[in-house]
């Protein structure tokens, strides 16, 4: 027989998901109704308006899709990107990479623009891309992403591709919540997110917004999109503007309401002092990092607060660390990914777990941990450094 | 300022989202923990088990995908469903039609059988579909539709399909957990089903099965899956046999916390005891039913016991009805979708809300609902059939 199961407490310090907010668990708790009991309407139309304060967009199709990042990320190449269609896409990490398999999966023509991984996205080379490519449809880049920890210039991408006539489709799952982020300011014509990270939610759901151009885009298709789930037209019946919903498909109801737990409490706390507030931490961690001796991967211009990668330590077995500080202090941390893998830790502070206990407990476990492997690191300084920083 | 959101608590008895035990709502709760943790992957392993058993397979690929019922769906027909090929729908409700629409979107062609709303699948016009297309290569159809409330005959329509050397794509969506279903002793090659019905689960999840034909259909595939998030040949990578798991996409950590929870309930209770349940409260509500006066829309023969579609009676305004029992009595109950809106009611005992309170309630917030309207309905009777009933 099969017990319940009962998770251990951690303190989600990797890439994602992060710490999860009590108010947030106990609101995905409450009683469940049905998605179209007209209380559970009321609720998608305040999500809504929740959800563009955080996009900072007047967009109408800003919704929340039934599943993970991933399937955002689908939502968007999906129905912009049609047969035959040249898409320019980014790689500068994994999620880069994604965008690709999106765009030949749906039929699309990718044009790819890879840049070193650890690198922002190279606003020339996309620019050189535009003009070998004047026909490009689309571009598709990642905001901040998540495998390196870096933050590209999504204001001049974005830009750019109006420069060119092209629509943008951005990947913001890590960035939402967490970085200066301008849906309307800066153009982006389609963007998904995800709820597990700077958001501070279970994992599950993805944010998504389209604009008027997207809009246009879906509504003047001629080939129909290669997914009823997913599907634009069928899914703004229910989420879209006024009068009685359509039936579509049946809503993750207690996972929308964690999502809109989680986004009162951002809008309590104001978005722009969350940004701060993912800075300042992202300030004490790399002043003990840095004092630790431990080196980060991202030149400082482009690196994102609330996703610290940091370079392993000669010598040192990573897996063994991260283990360790999993199972003496319950810390996780994430390990590198794809080209990354073996060299890199990534250090979250995002959400509800950026905050200083969490600053704190990880220098000192992580230098414990270190010095007791006998890695080559500044001992009894790390701490200090942070307290000087929060003092100052 | 938008507030946090409390739902009102109602009794769920339409077509799902059922009643959710607090035992899973507090599942649901628990805290957050990485998708990679070593404790997350040794629940996702017992979560594999569970299923396995309500679905009763030793297929190793049985798995819950991370969306509702609808993507469940898709994953089975955007994976097995070749460009060009034939595939038999059988049409007898909305979900039927859904079936259709993924069919064509994936590039098959539909051979479409079409039986009458309220009626199940008939076996001799699938037969005769496949003596005029031999070479069919799918036959798809519901076991319990949803949006009628009827059951069709899963086994005989298998072995069709197996004379026929077809594979079979079976909507499970309401039988789970509620009605007799049997995937390897039936020879069913894909199932799909949802959290939200007789697993008394919150909405947003969709177990699926693939058996061996399926798997190797799969795997021989010539073209690309059309999606990046529900192609098996990488879900299989993190859900798959043994091994270290590959990264594919963040796992709804909270969402399967509640899943296994729900089917740890289920394992306690025993499937046939679970089964037994749903029938035995669903004649008590039938004989209080039809003591009022209202009439099934579905043949004894081919009822579900966890979904009662019953026609409104003449004169009645059945929204109206339907809003009295949700402000008076926080009750829900299911209105007709499609070919019958406006014409049936669909009375949910579906898991957790198929008990003798649910019974006693709805039967008595219906009548005295509907003599307040005038209804043409015997009044004072309807209770003391039910009672009868439960004595013996």
């Amino acid at each position: 027989m099969i017990k319940s199961f009962h998770p251990p407490q951690r303190i989600l310090m990797g890439p994602g998901p992060s710490d999860v907010s009590p108010r947030v668990l106990e609101a995905m708790a409450r009683p469940t109704i049905g998605h179209l009991d007209p209380a559970f309407v009321g609720m998608m139309d305040e999500l809504k308006v929740l959800l563009k304060a955080a996009f900072r967009t007047e967009n109408e199709l800003t919704m929340p899709v039934s599943a993970p990042g991933s399937a955002g990320m689908e939502a968007c190449f999906v129905n912009l990107v049609e047969p035959g269609e040249k898409v320019i896409v980014c790689q500068n990490g994994v999620f880069g990479g994604r965008m690709k398999e999106n765009v030949e999966r749906f039929g699309g023509e990718c044009v790819l623009v890879s840049d070193e991984w650890g690198t922002p996205v190279s606003v020339d080379k996309v620019k050189a891309a535009f003009e070998a490519h004047p026909d490009a449809k689309i571009l598709a880049f990642v905001h901040a992403e998540t495998s390196t920890g870096v933050r590209s210039d999504a204001q001049a991408l974005c830009k750019l591709a109006q420069q060119y006539g092209a629509l943008t489709i951005v990947d913001a799952v890590t960035s939402l919540g967490g970085t200066e982020l301008e849906v309307d300011a800066w153009g982006i014509d389609a963007i998904y997110s995800g709820t597990q990270k700077c958001l501070s939610c279970p994992p599950g759901i993805s944010p998504v917004s389209f604009g008027p151009k997207a809009v246009a885009k879906v509504q003047a298709r001629e080939s129909r999109v290669p997914s009823w789930f997913l599907d634009k037209k069928l899914v703004m019946g229910y989420w879209g503007g006024e009068g009685k919903r359509a039936y579509h498909h049946t809503a993750p109801v207690n996972s929308l309401y964690a999502l809109h737990e989680a986004l009162v409490m951002l809008q309590e706390e104001g978005l722009e002092n969350a940004h701060k507030r993912h800075d300042h931490h992202h300030q004490a961690l790399k002043a003990g990092l840095e004092a630790m001796g431990i080196q980060f991967l991202v030149e400082e211009a482009y690196r994102l607060p609330q996703l610290n990668t940091v370079i392993v330590p000669e010598g040192v077995d990573e897996a063994a660390v991260r283990s360790a500080l999993l199972n003496n202090y319950g810390l996780e941390i994430g390990a590198g990914l794809g080209a990354l893998a073996g060299k890199v830790w990534r250090i979250g502070l995002m959400g509800a777990a950026c905050n200083r206990r969490n600053v704190t407990l990880c220098l000192s476990a992580l230098e414990s941990t270190l010095v007791q492997m006998g890695a080559p690191v500044n001992a009894g300084k790390a701490l200090a450094a942070a307290e000087t920083f929060y003092q100052g």
